[in-house]
């Protein structure tokens, strides 16, 4: 590791610490992959690396805590489709992925993720050790979950095979610094009771995240009500496996009596409010969830849902539609979005001890977003003008793990002409699958 | 004017013309201030400007049918408080608005704009003649209607002072190409019969737009269904001055009966989704408004209230807000939300023979989207990679009235570095205000 610290001059540091500090001319400084001085300007030593960042805002790296990395191949195909999952995208999934298309879209997503200021993502697909190999190469760090499901799937013949896959997969991994595996039973409408256990077990086993669609779809609690009169995380729940591992995404159809389950079991949310609201599925009733001091994060979904990466964008989704579902303008300011966005999602993926606010002995996984841009001025509230004003174009620089990933608007972990290339080089094909739909 | 013709080549052609041709791998030439070919790559003459696209989206400008452009001096601050225009914003502009900073304002906003790709907008608020100024300095298309309301204003003494002033404005402006001079009464909770029916009379006499705030706030519902047991529209039919210029703000809170008026009276509406959803303030149904062939563009509203000023990024949340509301997802495919942004916008202006979409006789109000950015790849759908995926800083390249005004993604009309530096110079004295309220 580079031995020399890196000084990060002037800036205005979001701390998202406890008392939500705020640094205005402040400095960090570095030193391999930790945070070693969050304070006023001061002094330093001359033999360092140096910063400048030309009265940037400085914040915790972001977090995505629930997408389909690999899925970027697809996006902007079929948009406006009625029963788009099933209909339309399980089948182009079935025909087209494999392990070089979840590679390269793995590779592209990152890149897009990291240009855009996230530095930790949660990740749910098949081919998974694919995704993990593109997050290493790219620096990003990972949760990255293998799916489950109960039927042929693209990386298995055979049923449940995500749970074989895992399992190697879960090895292979589990004491990597930057990724951790996980495991991902799609939902409960397409995993029986058994691979839900099965999963569920190795997730105890590792102590290691587990991570499902919950209370997404209309069909999904109708069914669950009729068959059992129970809601889905009341399903969940009977089964027994609910614990603090199981990031629970979506979680939009629940009750009260859901919501108290969630806060027994410590259970963590992916609030998705992009790919919900444009899939006309509702809205996860957040505020609710928070006066019970459930974990919340921010997650894009994947990119044929939310047709984006980063969280920039979806914060300031989060606070109009959950004002104007409220009628309160009041709700939601703008500093617990951005608490959503950094230190709530780190505590959703079980990393709060390591990343999601800028505090000594923390990862360095940090942000700049630059105030030069016509979009970003006035800045009266810096909370308020990265959620309201912001766009994914502002970020300046980005480092993970005491690495500089991004620099100056531009990837430097990867080169980003050839992963494009590699991208673009998948459209003839899935064209013609698509068009035969 | 340069009596060379301009080639835009290489670019894709969202034409937005009646049939809504796309025009792959197409052509654009422009001579003077119109567009006087389109269609296929072609031979051209060589003593032309070549602008080669680089495979760039070619749309045509869009259209912000309702901002206040001058409130960016205020923009982030107060984001989150109640009843915030009685509270804060009136007192904020009683004791802050003048000349100086409306005229500054307006600079800093039009330059945001123009960045963004918006070609036109439609603007309410004091000091016009300022706006105007500001608008013809940076080349950009505009309707400009000064406020008129019943108590002392910033450009007014006395109440209705708007009127003499509008008289002035309208006359020095109304035989210009670019700028439109309108008649904007702030509300019917601001104004009085006679204040409206003397902005009516005016824009009567002149043919020129009248615009004004309408069924936006609970109160002004229930206040005039108590006062008269009318709606805010059946009001002001009542009244007689709804007609085909009467170009109506927000447009929340209507019934059947309203959308029924604003079609017979041929009244067009600003969508204003991101003010409406950050305000708490309810959704225009405006697709049932679309059944009855109402005229529907989108606009911002002021950067204090939805802190941005591009329609790019009003796109996705008309998109994702009237699905979510709907409960549909196949609703307001992509199509027609450009199209919103663009002919629709038009319309409402009554610019639709002039401005909003790719047909030869037409101005050459354009707009290139890059496509090299990470978030524009894939692009299996142009539409829905404007609205799902695009952000202001793609905007590329910028021309009104057959002038470049954003080249390389750089404002060229102007010296945005002044014009940045004269807007925080007013940082300080609104600070010291706002701290007092
Ligand atoms: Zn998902
Ligand atoms: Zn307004």
């Amino acid at each position: 590791m580079n031995s020399k610290a890196t000084v990060i001059k002037n800036v205005n540091i979001l701390t998202m610490n406890q008392n939500k500090d705020i640094i205005e001319n402040g400095m960090l400084i570095y030193k391999d992959d930790k945070i070693i001085y969050v304070g006023c300007e001061k002094e330093f030593d001359e033999d360092v690396n140096l910063i400048d960042g030309e009265d940037a805002i400085l914040m915790p790296g972001m977090i995505n805590c629930h997408t389909h990395a690999s899925m970027i191949p697809f996006r902007s195909l079929a948009d406006d489709y009625k029963d788009r999952l099933k209909r339309y995208l399980f089948p182009l999934e079935q025909k087209l992925v494999d392990k070089e298309l979840t590679y390269i879209g793995a590779k592209y997503a990152i890149s897009e993720m990291l240009l855009g200021g996230v530095t930790t993502f949660c990740d749910m697909y098949y081919f998974e050790d694919e995704v993990a190999k593109a997050a290493k190469e790219l620096n990003m760090r990972g949760i990255v979950c293998e799916t489950v499901v109960d039927f042929k799937a693209p990386d298995s013949e055979k049923p449940y095979g995500g749970i074989d896959y895992a399992k190697d997969f879960i090895k292979k991994w589990k004491d990597d610094d930057l990724i951790t595996p996980g495991v991902a039973p799609h939902a409960i409408y397409t995993n029986s009771d058994e691979s839900l256990k099965l999963a569920y077990n190795l997730s105890k086993e590792y102590n290691i995240p587990f991570t499902m669609h919950v209370a997404e779809m209309d069909y999904e609690v109708s069914m669950y009500k009729e068959k059992y009169n129970l809601t889905p995380i009341g399903y969940l729940d009977k089964l027994g496996i609910l614990d603090h591992n199981f990031i629970s995404a979506h979680t939009i159809l629940v009750n009260d009596e859901d919501i108290n389950i969630l806060k027994e079991k410590k259970v963590k949310v992916s609030h998705n409010i992009s790919a919900n609201s444009k899939g006309a599925k509702g809205v996860c009733p957040i505020l609710k969830m928070k006066e019970n001091n459930i974990d919340i994060g921010l997650g894009t979904d994947g990119p044929m849902s939310s047709n984006t990466l980063d969280i920039i964008s979806q914060m300031s989704q989060v606070g109009k539609i959950h004002k104007l579902f409220n009628n309160d303008r009041t709700l939601l300011p703008s500093d617990e979005i951005v608490e959503m966005a950094t230190m709530g999602g780190a505590r959703v993926l079980g990393l709060e001890k390591k990343v999601g606010s800028i505090e000594v002995g923390k990862k360095a996984d940090l942000v700049l977003i630059e105030t030069k841009s016509v979009n970003m001025q006035p800045i009266y509230d810096y909370y308020a003008t990265i959620v309201y004003s912001s766009n994914p174009s502002n970020v300046h620089t980005v480092i993970v793990d005491g690495k500089i990933v991004v620099r100056n608007k531009e990837l430097v972990s990867g080169d980003f002409s050839k992963i494009r290339k590699d991208l673009l080089g998948l459209k003839d094909k899935i064209n013609e699958v698509a068009k035969n739909l």
